[in-house]
């Protein structure tokens, strides 16, 4: 069995062995800053952990693993566009590097590429790869256009807020998942499990996120808290702190939703304050974990030897544990 | 065999069979309406074509060719965004007629439903039909950078120009056909013909419409000529006019792409009449004739039954003669 670091290792690798030096520049450029912009490698990750746990060969669902990453990010890429984001991971986001222009086209051409390393699947399970990866891309553009119509639509549920980060979020990690799994060559009942198992573990990574916007440790974290608050974003938290207000805390809360022009640290304490009323970060807190032991629960009732499980265990525990 | 109205009448039937009412509505309406713009069709009819005249069965090939047409249409949509054009076909292009996130997404969106169509591609030739498949979307792409490259070159040559082409538009028709090809279970070197031939028709194709928009006559055409002169675009008939120019003419033609100022039809009016005085319409026709009549030498060399070749025969004089 790899170790996490060998797998994070024969990740990079492979990302850095992708041809990227080629013409035209400004559109190979772009794809090659935003690989080399590092991120958790979750996806490819999950993906080979899969795949080994079920007795596969690592090798086999390396061109899968990476062609998921890359998919992904070039979901940032786009996204970053969407949501006018200046940064990522630190660094300035391709549109204001560089042109907008040549952000959508670099995005294009990442999707081609993705589809170009998924079609390297070994052969036998090509078709089933490319089913679900073709069905969770759709669902990614979903769940992208869910979280941008929830910007204007005032009474978003918890509930409609979950299946949208389920739809941006969770089924890319699925699919990484269940892609690993099928090349691996296991059981219908298998695939559908570790399926289930990494839909909670993205539902519970997608809240911690959220988490981590307001009430993670900047210099851990890596960015400034609060950037949720400022622009209003309808997360758990936002949303649990509605369901949970009383009248007047729930005035509040709009009035600051409503306030453009104040200043945005006072917005952001002001409305930290209402959260610590209310024990938002326990609610969230709570959600998480509850997500965390679904995902543990799944993956106990999976019919493999435990040995076998252990890494993906490890895993998931590291990233419930994670401060950034 | 199926003549050109019945395959036509298959492709949209197909085409309108996509199930594209669905939610969220921002994504799909945005799709349904970029589908139903209509447009020839070249691409999949080709690809049918192409599969029948190898003595494949057209039904086996119908998915992929309206995997071709939806990622066809996907390019225009994206790239109505990067040259900022507000009608397609017509009708208001979708970033006009909803908002830039959306015709981001909702092109994205049409990717993946291409390689959805594109993966219902008959089981033993999957592979052959992905690689080609995803080789040529990242042509298509590198071609638009080109494209927009050359805005800002000065001096591009008819052959980096005709290269550009080439990516931009004559691979995608070289894709349909020889997914066509590969689908009927031709052998390689017939695939490699049909290819080239497609190659050589797409040339002509995007040189007629360059044509077009400056000589077409626009109540057949649809669309006011002399965009591409406002714009400065650097089609065949400008580089042309550029090397055939003595140094008053050269003179005149780099004045009239200096200035921003000058009244539209003053523009149009004035770089015609050098065009008119340098022949560009003559030496275009010329060169269109060229690649249609290299391409008819590649259809002439395929070792097939020549009553086979008639429908394509047919459709690429109809090509040839159209006025829109």
């Amino acid at each position: 069995m790899h170790q996490f670091e060998d797998i994070l290792h024969l990740i990079e690798d492979a990302i850095n062995d992708i041809p990227l030096d080629k013409k035209p520049e400004d559109l190979y450029q772009p794809v090659k800053y935003t690989m080399a912009l590092g991120g958790k490698r979750l996806r490819p990750t999950l993906c080979l952990m899969s795949c080994e746990m079920f007795g596969g060969n690592i090798e086999d669902a390396l061109d899968v693993a990476i062609g998921i990453e890359v998919f992904h990010n070039f979901t940032l890429l786009h996204d970053d566009i969407m949501d006018d984001a200046p940064i990522r991971r630190g660094q300035a986001s391709v549109f204001k590097k560089w042109d907008q222009n040549i952000a959508i086209l670099s995005g294009d051409t990442m999707f081609a590429l993705a589809m170009h390393k998924i079609s390297e699947s070994p052969i036998k399970v090509l078709k089933e790869v490319l089913d679900i990866f073709s069905d969770t891309a759709i669902e990614v553009c979903e769940g992208q256009q869910y979280d941008m119509d929830f910007e204007s639509i005032q009474d978003v549920s918890i509930d409609e807020y979950i299946e949208m980060i389920r739809l941006k979020t969770a089924v890319l990690l699925g699919c990484s998942v269940k892609t690993g799994a099928i090349i691996a060559g296991t059981d219908k009942t298998n695939q559908d499990l570790i399926y289930e198992f990494s839909i909670k573990l993205g539902l519970a990574f997608q809240l911690k996120d959220d988490l981590l916007d307001t009430y993670g440790d900047e210099k851990v974290f890596g960015k400034k808290n609060g950037n949720d608050i400022v622009s209003n974003k309808k997360t758990f938290l936002l949303l649990k702190a509605l369901e949970k207000a009383n009248a007047d805390q729930k005035s509040n809360i709009n009035f600051l939703i409503s306030q453009s022009s104040l200043e945005k640290s006072d917005k952001i304490k002001r409305m930290v304050n209402i959260y610590n009323q209310l024990d938002i970060q326990g609610e969230t807190e709570n959600k998480i974990s509850d997500y965390y032991q679904q995902a543990e629960e799944i993956l106990n009732d999976i019919d493999i030897d435990n040995g076998k499980k252990a890494i993906i265990k490890d895993f998931t525990q590291y990233l419930m544990k994670r401060t950034k």
